[in-house]
């Protein structure tokens, strides 16, 4: 395999990360003028935007172009015919989160397709995907990677991937993996101001994060504790375990089971001040032994336990301390002892997601130019 | 350039981290059959081992090997003459703090030769040798990686460079950068138990971490601040900076003047206790404002200031937080706005500064074969 002078790049997904990462691909390919990247399609679930013999579409218009376009978008096994006969190596950049472009990452990467993607759903859907991910990547010599499928741009999955590749035994992986509920705890139980100090009534805290744009449309698609337990998922399986699902282990929810059924997120919103007193009570626990609680994902490898939910914290516990909607993981290890490595900051947002989208195409480009 | 199936190391520098690093290489060579890592070089200041047809040295048995051989080491130019002509790519591998190997580099890297290293020399050195080096580099090819210079494991310079080349604008860079002035400080202002809590007097702190093996033989090589300036220049540069040496910015000695010129470190330890009200001075004035006191190193983009030295922080705020040696690294960046990107963990060590130089070699790697 020679060095490629060129790359072509195809984009699936343009909003809020697509868009961010669009920018950043400008930036890049303005900067580093070898290889060059060109963006031969560019599709949202509705419509694309391509030319039968892969003409670069000029990323600074893209998106308008886009919008004017009338083609529609390939389905997974006309897009991967399409980019295997390209006349260079291809990147597929996922920027979904699509279930349906996750499925087809076996079929890129066997037709030498590299993908790179903030989409959490091909790690952390049945392991069989999982296996065929990457059997499909050993086989083909093509590259796949996905650092802000957990942390966004935080480098969790690579600094992973590095302690396992040089033989340190990762013995526990604990953290905040959810700006949302990273949120709504450091404002509902602030490990400052003492007990009893500062938050306001559980409810109006989820509904004040609503309307800062922090929850999903839904709130109860945070509470669930699903988007913890797919990164979970994903952690653990780097980690060494065979986990078969986010299902396969205990998931804690924040919705009380009365308003699970609720019609909509504004009903939810509506109703959840009669559960207040519940949440008022486990805070209340916490701070009669001096702690905090909060939200957190953990994962023991000795004993294979994954478990997301509420837990308590000491004041002064980094997780305890933790300010805004920061995510922080922390890695024990056989090397590290006592104290863990830990990486700390925003894990969520469509600029510092799109940077590591971008970082792990740089990692790509680096591999095959 | 074909993909490599054998790939030769060279080690230079058996050590506390060249020890580990062999241990780490024996391992990965187990683990990954392919591209076959072989052995061609290896050598201390005093003997080396290698065999003119570059016949692998098993790694297991090198220590052993080298310990009973009659070779002496190679001259940069000639063991560059002896790598070149290998019949695969090489990387040689700079386990020393040699300054006379890093000004190598620039000779290797023309040659072909790709260096990681844990040896800040190189990269906080003479303005020019920076520059020569990554010229050298981009002119052959040729991979240089250094990871464990600052902060050693920690994913300090990968994390730099990827916010760097992503396109984020970093404009302040701060943290505590010495596992030894960590635990001094930590110990001897400790952040929990209030004001006046906690800690002997300075100099039986220091005579404590000289005791448990923290310092330097000569405590004074930490106390002056130096190697805490050569980080700061590493990144201030990977920043942006062109800055000329670690001698070109305000650094804040430890070191009374008086005892600058006691006779050993044994000396400068008897004599320490003299100046212990100066530095009990500095921790009341922190603590009648509710602070601690540490060593930090600070790099401001913007207006191009870098310094080193004692700084008061709020008991909450990370940094006063840190325990034991651990180094703490925040990127203040455009991105990520007001709450930095943390890095945090041990920054010193065999173990894992090795491990910052294995998965720099697992870099070159993915990227020759």
């Amino acid at each position: 395999m020679a060095p490629a002078s060129q790359v072509f790049i195809a984009v699936i997904g343009a909003g809020g990360v697509g868009k961010c990462f669009l920018s950043q691909l400008e930036l890049l390919s303005k900067r580093r003028p070898t290889p060059t990247l060109a963006l031969a399609y560019i599709a949202t679930s509705k419509k694309a935007l391509y030319s039968g013999d892969y003409a670069p579409i000029a990323i600074d218009h893209a998106l308008s172009a886009l919008a004017s376009s009338t083609q529609q978008p390939l389905a997974p096994p006309q897009l991967a015919d399409f980019l295997a006969a390209a006349p260079a190596p291809v990147v597929v950049v996922d920027n979904t989160s699509s279930q349906e472009v996750a499925d087809a990452y076996p079929l890129f990467l066997r037709r030498g397709l590299h993908v790179v993607t903030p989409n959490k759903k091909a790690f952390s859907g049945s392991y069989a995907l999982w296996r065929d991910i990457f059997a499909a990547s050993a086989a083909s010599g093509a590259k796949v990677y996905h650092e802000s499928s957990v942390g966004a741009g935080l480098p969790v999955i690579s600094t992973l991937k590095d302690l396992v590749e040089t033989g340190d035994e990762v013995t526990r992986i604990e953290g905040v993996f959810s700006g949302t509920l990273s949120f709504l705890f450091n404002s509902f139980a602030p490990a400052a101001g003492g007990g009893g100090g500062g938050g306001s009534k559980w409810s109006a805290e989820v509904t004040k994060a609503k309307e800062l744009g922090y929850t999903e449309p839904d709130p109860r698609d945070d509470l669930n504790g699903l988007d913890v337990a797919r990164k979970l998922t994903i952690l653990a399986r780097l980690a060494g375990l065979a986990v078969e699902s986010p299902a396969s282990f205990p998931v804690q929810s924040l919705i009380p089971r009365e308003l699970e059924s609720a019609a909509s997120g504004d009903e939810f919103l509506r109703r959840l001040p009669e559960f207040d007193a519940q949440m008022e009570e486990i805070k209340a626990a916490a701070e009669a032994k001096g702690k905090v609680v909060r939200f957190v994902g953990s994962i023991d490898v000795a004993t294979k336990q994954v478990r997301v939910g509420l837990e308590e914290f000491d004041r002064s516990h980094p997780i305890a301390a933790l300010q805004g909607s920061d995510n922080i993981i922390s890695f024990y290890t056989k090397r590290y002892g006592s104290h863990p490595l830990i990486i700390q900051g925003a894990g969520a947002g469509g600029e510092v997601t799109a940077m590591g989208v971008t970082s792990d195409l740089l990692k790509v480009l680096s591999q095959i130019s």
